[in-house]
């Protein structure tokens, strides 16, 4: 027997019948408002090419982490989810297959924000009217498969369904854009930029760096022997990414540190992790290199984003075998007010840039990055990110940041997702959660009604298009 | 004039109507689950000689420091409530006395857990129906006592009117476990296992450890001068507590540090934390038995606990006068993603092994334990531990432990606790908030009512067997 | 079109009836308690002069960082604001033109406690009944400037309208208290108190130490030059303060490190930090000195108050050209385990010491301070501090602290402020903050309604009197 599935037009708000009903009102004028999606990780070729997405496996379990690491913890190996291997050796090509053991363990995502933005998918998207279970699975299957044979749902239409006004993907500066470059040509109305993210050429730890830097130059004719041809060169991509649409960089780096060496210091540290570089070396090099960009972003204009503190690839095992992004990457503490002080003392009192801030460490919202924001012209907070992309993150978001921050020191929502059926769904969830706050504000008479609706809309899209100047 | 006491029926349930209702009706079917009880500290004598327990303060008062430190730090001396001095100087003997004291302070518990589970013992196991003050102290004392006497009260009687179906002590491996001996030979039914505490053999810095570590081998027939006598002493030891119903091992570290060394640096570490170890020598060894345990438990499938990061006996003068355990533990911030990771390197992916997780770092749960638990599949997430151990505790655990974790990296519930009256109250608050935080789901409409009941019978029964193997 | 400003006789009681008519119930004996203020920073020229204040900007807007700091994070230089400048340079001395900024910008507030400071300001000081913003901008300027002309706006009358029965200040040890000695011998009622702040002569790192010093030994009549000779003059000026009404000492740390050295090195220490201090003696130092207060506070019964962990003027270029106290000081993260230790060894089980904590590292609410505090006889936890002092700080301390803590190793609430003018809505945000709480655990069945009321009077009154002595 099968079990309905019915997403509730009131689902995250609270029970409590007065914040509901002006969560409900606030949420009325800002559900519909275009999707503004400023930082995230679809990938361009779909957009260029408009091919239609082969199978549900495919779509929607082997390429997303949130998905497949929960199936891990509870013992199903990655093989028997066609997650493909380093070494090209037999993983399950078994859609089908797979597909059914993501039934039989749909139970596994209760409570989690995969459970919401999945749902969301199957019955917005797919309209489906049962809930996921071994014994629908068949049917899911089927009815998926056969959806994406249909135009309706190659990327550009979805794209055009889910009236998204502008998505940002990201791009390492060793790629071409041509992807950007095909849409542009193609005549299609449906905005799509890139975003700098020079991380392969930052981060004298990441693989192949030495050769990444060497490219890198000469794609844009400087000297990769000098630290200037490469600041050049950084210049010379930043433009590149600037005609493809790019407003903003983005720094996944292992810490927030920031330097401010002088000419001659960064010359000699860039000498030194081109060839093999202690792991102090590597840091300070990566901390240079924020000071630097954001010195640039003065110049050009572009937005700075920073997503510090993460153990990337923390399974060994995992890594070897399948390489990155894998599910295994998992947060550490958070440290920003000694970290980015050479930066701020040099720009941050700068009306020209925008750096925004990310972090994993819930600890920071109150202790360090309200205070920071709420201070600081330069600084800005971006929304929870990651593992709190979800309504309880949100929600302490907005309770640990809100009362020194402010609203307008905070950037609206981030999807940050390569999946990109449920982009919709995830913008979803911040619109409601955000209403949620404001409602509980405005029923404790904390904030007027009216002036509730005008933040509402602030934070669904009016602070996302100012903060990335989109 | 006395005041009444009584527990309401509805206690701990949120005051909304609606969320209250579906919360009785989660909690209505689990309410009556037998009780698993998989790690505590009560004492296995107690169920070995079934001898009445004293008198009141004695039962409730001078050996619970929940209860003693909380009078002490409002300055009440621990020699007026009867804590036994390490020498032997005089402390009250008067329990009557004791307990009046206890009265006339026990405003001090409002708003702590402790006031919850001792109405409950007042309540529902004595029959008391008026609050303890000063002017009930008599009729209290004189109830309880005359209670104690009763054959209703010898601990096999409680033990079977709770209805645990399975409760775990904690030992030493240098227990010679004579009382789970006898527990067994008497033909009760009542199911005590042991547990394997190696601390006292693991930790240099332990009083008497080298001793100890000599005990240790002789006993198992080993040879204590060498690691690998060492080792096969655990082995020998691990499989004496097994045949004494132990299915899993508990390591209370200052850290969650690991390490995975070579045997001949393992030799030679051995041989110095057996001589004078510097305190890194110590972490070190500690550090590396932890992943010795992994390896063993990946053998025996002994599941493995970890209790790490607090600071033992913080207050000096307290422990030169009454001794370990008297309130004066304090937890140290936590740091488990660089600290397992020589332990996960090993064996974090063998299906074998199951490492179940505690803090006393709330901030953890998000950062790191969440992340670590929803993607390793030997790792689960303890319940919130001791200070935690509370509605608050339990409400942030899932807050911030869900939706990244799941329900089904977690393992029920433990109750933690020598004070054995209150067993029952304790796992009846971790069901009553479990059932509150599933409620929540179900009236924001993240979870269907149907699924919320079998999850909330996961937590409070089926989780806890499946992961202890009980 | 103005909109109403109303101040709602329900704020910030939940939406729903059964907690909000609780919390109503539970305000309702409270409210009208006087005012115990034992920390903060008002100005005593203020009361000893009695001269009104001068127009509405250089009241409520030029001296509140916590104002000016959010329109400075939204890009508003800080000269326009009318902040002065360390070297004279010119700044905005248009006050109405000051104002109408604030009104531009008064959205920026939405969601702060500044907003709901402000707006009692407005509505309960003032009699408006509009909003503030750009077309309600003059109408505040002339009601409030006409306001402060008259005798009913001046210092002295405020402080006899707003029910206070006690503040305190906080002054230098330097000081030379003048303005207290006037308050006294003025013949006015009011109860103005002050408390000594040594970290002038404290923190080797503040601005002109060794001159400091010099001067606090002269004034004293001891040799500078000798450590016992510095200590005397703690122990002169301690007595000079208590004459002044003093009974608290208040310390401003970096970090909350305390340490014991024998006489001998704590002389030596002293020796060095006079001339050219390392960054680590001068901490050594301030965490000598921490001891060396507690056992003082033994001595001479004044309460202790430790603030640590902030990094101070952060933004260098605010620094230099504004100086202090701009809206740029950071808060860092906490640690009080070990921190504490030294100090706690040596005088924490005495029953003549209070040392009341205070932390803006949220986390170490439950990990470590409420288990100090619930344990050492001589801890108190403070309130909420600074960047808490705020509706959503408020119940996270109420929900991380209690359960371990208690509400009795508490001492109700400190306003911590200059803002002369909203110190009744910061307390009266602090009681109907506490009453939501407890009217949750009775609503809950977690506290009976009579005892939450006993706790409700405490948390209001009766704590702070009996922990700060007054």
């Amino acid at each position: 027997m099968t079990r309905p599935l019915a997403l509730h037009p009131d689902r995250l708000f609270p029970a409590d019948p007065t914040v509901r009903a002006i969560a409900r009102s606030l949420y009325e004028r800002v559900k519909d408002l275009p999707i503004v999606s400023p930082h995230g990780h679809t990938d361009p070729s779909w957009f260029a090419g408009n091919e239609p997405f082969s199978d549900p496996a495919s779509l929607l379990i082997v390429p997303d982490h949130y998905v497949f690491r929960m199936l891990y913890s509870q013992g199903i190996p990655l093989e028997k989810l066609g997650v493909p291997t380093v070494d090209g050796s037999p993983t399950s090509t078994d859609s089908r297959g797979i597909w059914k053991i993501f039934a039989e363990n749909y139970h596994l995502f209760r409570g989690t924000p995969s459970r919401m933005w999945l749902d969301w998918v199957f019955a917005e998207v797919f309209k489906l009217d049962v809930i996921l279970e071994p014994e629908t699975a068949d049917l899911y299957y089927d009815t998926i498969d056969a959806a994406l044979k249909t135009d309706a749902f190659r990327p550009r239409a979805l794209f055009e369904r889910y009236n998204i006004e502008v998505i940002a993907t990201t791009e390492s500066p060793l790629d071409p854009l041509e992807h950007h470059k095909a849409i542009r040509e193609s005549g299609w109305s449906g905005r799509v930029v890139t975003a700098y993210r020079p991380d392969p050429v930052v981060d004298p730890e990441a693989r192949a760096f030495a050769a990444n830097v060497r490219r890198f130059c000469e794609t844009a004719g400087e000297d990769a022997s000098s630290y200037a041809g490469y600041l050049a060169a950084h210049r010379f991509h930043r433009a590149r990414f600037r005609e493809a649409g790019a407003t903003s960089t983005d720094h996944g780096h292992p810490s927030s540190l920031t330097a401010d060496l002088s000419p001659d210091e960064a010359a000699a540290l860039y000498a030194r992790v081109l060839d093999a570089p202690t792991a102090a070396e590597a840091e300070l090099f990566r901390a240079q290199i924020l000071t630097e960009m954001a010195g640039m972003s003065v110049e050009d204009g572009m937005v700075m984003q920073l997503h510090p503190a993460v153990h990337r690839n923390h399974n060994e095992v995992v890594l070897a075998r399948f390489g990155r992004d894998k599910g295994g990457d998992i947060p550490t503490a958070g440290e920003f007010v000694r970290a980015l002080k050479p930066l701020l003392d040099r720009y941050g009192n700068d009306p020209r840039l925008t750096l925004i801030l990310f972090t994993l460490d819930e600890d920071v919202y109150s202790r360090e990055l309200a205070p920071l924001a709420g201070h600081y012209p330069s600084l800005r907070l971006g929304p929870p990110w990651w593992f709190h992309d979800s309504p309880e993150g949100m929600r302490r978001f907005r309770e640990r940041a809100t009362e020194t921050g402010g609203f307008y020191n905070t950037v609206g929502f981030n999807d940050d997702t390569r999946a990109f059926l449920s982009i919709p769904a995830r913008h979803d969830v911040a619109r409601r959660m955000d209403c949620v706050w404001l409602a509980q504000l405005v029923a404790e008479h904390r904030l007027p009604e009216d002036e509730a609706h005008d933040v509402a809309r602030a934070l669904a899209y009016d602070l996302v298009k100012a903060a990335y100047k989109l």
